[in-house]
């Protein structure tokens, strides 16, 4: 595997995690009164985006990651609309 | 331009503008309690992974999205630090 190779897997992979801790945090405090609903609307429809899109090219990096960051937006979007008074 | 083109570039562009909803909400409501700073954190080094990476295999798509990426996830993380009591 060449250094680009190795540099464009590992970010990959830890953009997988990106929403990790904010489920996380957002799961144990029952609170999210301050974050973004409209965030992850968008995010949630763009992982669906980039998921289409790499079914279509047949690049499973793509289709991997987006398939993994999906639940987390949609574990977000649900956990906003129980634990968020406002939403924005 | 064909159509996995099309839907790539489509949703590179919307990537860019997932966390400018959140930036606004925090920027107006001076109020990040709950969310977490981990998260922008992880988010601001791969990021910088990513803009690494398309400036090594010289993809403008990569370098243009990520740089305008970071920007957003450097607000977030200093918003946090300013407005959030807790830190998670």
């Amino acid at each position: 595997m060449s250094g680009p190779d190795i540099l464009g897997y590992s970010a990959a992979a830890l953009t997988v995690f990106t929403f990790l801790p904010q489920v996380i945090k957002t799961w144990r405090e029952k609170s999210a009164a301050d974050v973004s609903l409209n965030m992850f609307i968008i995010a949630f429809l763009n992982q669906t985006m980039w998921l289409f899109y790499g079914i279509w090219i047949n690049n499973w990096v793509i289709i991997v990651t987006n398939s993994l960051m999906l639940p987390m937006s949609g574990a977000m979007i649900a956990l906003k609309l129980k634990y968020g008074k406002k939403t924005s």
